[in-house]
């Protein structure tokens, strides 16, 4: 190894500058505050996120970058107008629930009399036939509430980040995209067969307690509307329902105003570059998804990664910095989906492999798809780094190296200048379900930001709560400054950052597809 | 000391029939589902409180106890019938909020301009002169949330009731009652002025996060109507209103459809009695009150105490029980505007004492009077014992004594058969804010059960959470056995209970009155 000082890229001046720049004159927090504040939730496709597509790209440019948009071919939009449920009888209640994306509206309030008719498979459905006519039908199983005895907010300590720091390799699991396919098959067929029965309207339990809310759902085709309108409701809400229903009728009344939106069925990704000084050097590249589920706000999930990759770019455009490679921002549309945004630009620029031989896996995105070999394009070669902030809004701890040892020491040298900000760790454990997983599933160096969990996992994660409130804005502010440092010093370095093997096999460390032993 | 076999009043054979009882036929369940479901939220005075009243005397006479209803005076009922809000623009986004008990209805959708007026006492109302005219007035000051990192749901260990047993006393606090004077007069003073300057509606912030409301107001007599509307909005989105407004135009819509209900000012305590063998010996007592606000269904606070209470008296008379001294069953109500049941049940039969010569407090309910000499009434020795239970739905863990440290050995005694269900501490410490302390205060051994805090605390309190899903079922049947068996001790013990001494000036143990040393 070189002394730390030799392997610092990036002079000591111009990491104090960044964190002046950063800490203050930052501008993460109003980007935050207008992106959840103004723009709100962000599906995939719907009038809020083309709102934030072009309102990013202006900020972009008005901080002198390279801007363009890469579409792809993903679906429709949709948004909700409003939305109210209540209880009409036994007794007046207003309920708490939200529509389920993309499917549609109520033809004004519809209101009837319940069945709990919970299914947990396609098999389940027959032995409701003949019963569902002119009813709302509760559908899934009232589970009650276990005892949560974690704390709702974290921060990490040493010997947390510790735990991280041991690597074990991930096994297949083929179990994973099978699961998915069954559960995309219950979802339609549930929807399909209620209607068929005569039911007015599906309704959901929230996966989450204490009032908790998602509204995640998955037919976002154009030609794939459902013919029921769905909603989902806070447990505790739905479960009331649910008992009651036991001892007498239970009259609901659900007035679900939301909207489709197919004038435009591309998603677009947002590129913002800095140029490098030396053309044939590739570039470094750091991204995160722009597009949220509708609940809340979106900004946990994933404002905070969005406007952080924004305030990096604003930073080093501000410094004037004139690295060796270029940098690449990334805002990645149709994530929640799949990764499809990412995907999109890893199968455009990066590599292509195989589509997947199963006929449903191959009509869904490539992030289920397992498929080899994989084919580099001449573009593989130009990608010297990928940072990833999809963690929520919590402060930087460190850098999981994602199974990538060599580039451990590296990057810790790298982190070294930010152990007061609590940014130091270099784990070489891999993470999964986020859009960096397509870049390390061909070996290229992509890696994802330690963060310190706050609320994101207990309450926020998909959530009415995804607002705000939920950000802590000098973590914010910290992650810019260090995502700002180490692209530049990733953008600079001599030597890249070392690169993992080319997979030819299943090998992949995403835990979506690959089971983590540690659960086992 | 006695032995401890020789302590038990109670044989034990009655102790396990009572176990029996409890877990294997027990009902508190059932009561627990239709007081909290089919019946809900019990604002004092309010039709749904009728109908818990007349329900729970149903269920009391069903089961063979003698039952009546003590009547005093308290003021108005109020429901609300369904209650929306929801930001016209910058964007359409529904909104989540709960109207302010005992305020007006809107007179339909109410849509206009926000200003932010954070008012924190009178001073602070005449710099927004000629400012609020046609507007909806945010209220609040839109504090920032902080890291909350204790646990949402907790139960106790030995160690940490250990550390209740630390008896202090409380010292006088002569600003509590001055400090709830000017929230009161601030309270008023804000509508009037508002209304006088012509504003729309009033918006108040939710004390807590996480999306929780309370509903709670304060203007129950007849006369008291505010003039405007108020409604109480979660936190995370008033505070998203207030950023909002520092950017441009907001616009709010408020359509609030609330009731009041003068038709019967009285509320009602219900009293179920077992009667004793011997007419002389007096009467041991338990109580909970059923009264509840209004954001949830009423089911930690205080639906748990009461059905509690109402299966303890089940069991006792599914048992035939004859004790020496009849056992009394009390809901009280009125206890969420100060302890005003179990204070009528005080002044008209243990003690009376002066009235406040606060002409503002002599208003108020006695709970916040201070006044000597207390002067018994002749049924004051007639109340060998009174047990409380308003801590939320934990299981019983054991007695707080109140002060009254004679009693310590004995009711220690009297759980010693419960060692295994966790339910064996007995600590000195005293409690406050509900109906046992218009007892202790009095000197009588009056006492309230130590119990798992659950999400009490942190997130169910007077919220719209409070429900039936935030019971624990099992704790709930543990809570019934546990007070059957100690009042039945209680009622036939061959002594009485130890009295503490009758005040003949400020030494009281309430929390409300006096400052616990500890939160110095």
């Amino acid at each position: 190894m070189n002394s730390a000082h030799a392997q610092m890229s990036v002079d000591a001046n111009t990491i104090n500058r960044i964190a002046d720049e950063g800490y203050n004159r930052g501008q993460v927090v109003n980007l935050a505050e207008y992106l959840t504040d103004r723009i709100g939730g962000r599906m995939t496709n719907s009038p809020a996120m083309r709102e934030a597509e072009k309102w990013s790209q202006s900020m972009f440019r008005s901080w002198g970058l390279d801007v363009r948009t890469d579409a792809f071919e993903f679906g429709r939009g949709w948004w909700i107008e409003s939305a109210h449920s209540r209880m009409v009888s036994p007794r007046p209640l207003e309920l708490h629930s939200i529509p389920v994306a993309w499917t549609p509206a109520t033809k004004g309030p519809v209101a009837a009399d319940i069945v709990v008719a919970p299914i947990r498979n396609v098999r389940d459905l027959a032995s409701w036939k003949g019963k569902l006519k002119g009813k709302i039908v509760l559908v899934s199983y009232p589970e009650p509430p276990k005892d949560d005895l974690g704390p709702a907010f974290k921060r990490l300590d040493d010997a947390e980040i510790g735990k991280l720091n041991a690597y074990r390799q991930p096994s297949y699991d083929p179990e994973r995209p099978e699961m998915l396919k069954r559960y995309l098959e219950l979802g339609k067929e549930l929807n399909r067969y209620m209607a068929a029965e005569g039911a007015l309207a599906l309704v959901k339990m929230s996966r989450g307690n204490n009032g908790l809310v998602h509204g995640e759902g998955r037919f976002y085709k154009v030609g794939e509307t459902p013919a029921l309108p769905e909603i989902e409701m806070a447990a505790e809400d739905y479960r009331r329902l649910a008992r009651l229903a036991k001892t007498g009728p239970v009259k609901l009344e659900i007035d679900s105003r939301v909207h489709f939106d197919d004038r435009d069925t591309n998603g677009y990704n947002i590129l913002a570059d800095i140029p490098g000084r030396d053309p044939k050097a590739g570039y470094v590249m750091a991204g995160a998804h722009l597009d949220s589920w509708v609940a809340g706000d979106g900004a946990a999930d994933n404002g905070a990664g969005s406007v952080v990759v924004m305030e990096a770019a604003r930073i080093l455009s501000a410094l004037h910095v004139k690295p060796k490679r270029a940098i690449r921002f990334a805002l990645w549309s149709g994530e929640e989906q799949g990764l499809i945004g990412s995907s999109a630009y890893v199968a455009h620029y990066l590599a292509k492999r195989p589509v997947s031989t199963d006929p449903v896996l191959a009509k869904m995105p490539s992030y289920y798809w397992d498929t080899y070999p994989i084919m580099p394009l001449p573009g593989f070669n130009d990608m010297a780094a990928y940072f990833n902030l999809d963690n929520g809004s919590g402060k930087i701890r460190g850098i999981y190296a994602e199974g990538n040892f060599a580039a451990v020491p590296v990057l810790r040298n790298w982190l070294a200048p930010f152990d007061s900000l609590g940014a130091s760790k270099v784990v070489a454990a891999p993470t999964g379900s986020t859009d960096h997983v397509m870049m390390t599933r061909l070996g290229l160096p992509a890696f994802q930001f330690i963060q310190d969990p706050l609320d994101y996992g207990s309450q926020v994660h998909h959530t009415n709560l995804d607002t705000f409130d939920h950000l802590r804005t000098e973590d914010l502010r910290q992650a810019a400054v260090i995502l700002a440092t180490v692209l530049l010093q990733a953008a600079d370095s001599d030597q890249p950052l070392p690169r993992n093997v080319l997979p030819s096999q299943p090998t992949a460390t995403d835990p979506f597809l690959y089971r983590d032993p540690k659960n086992d």
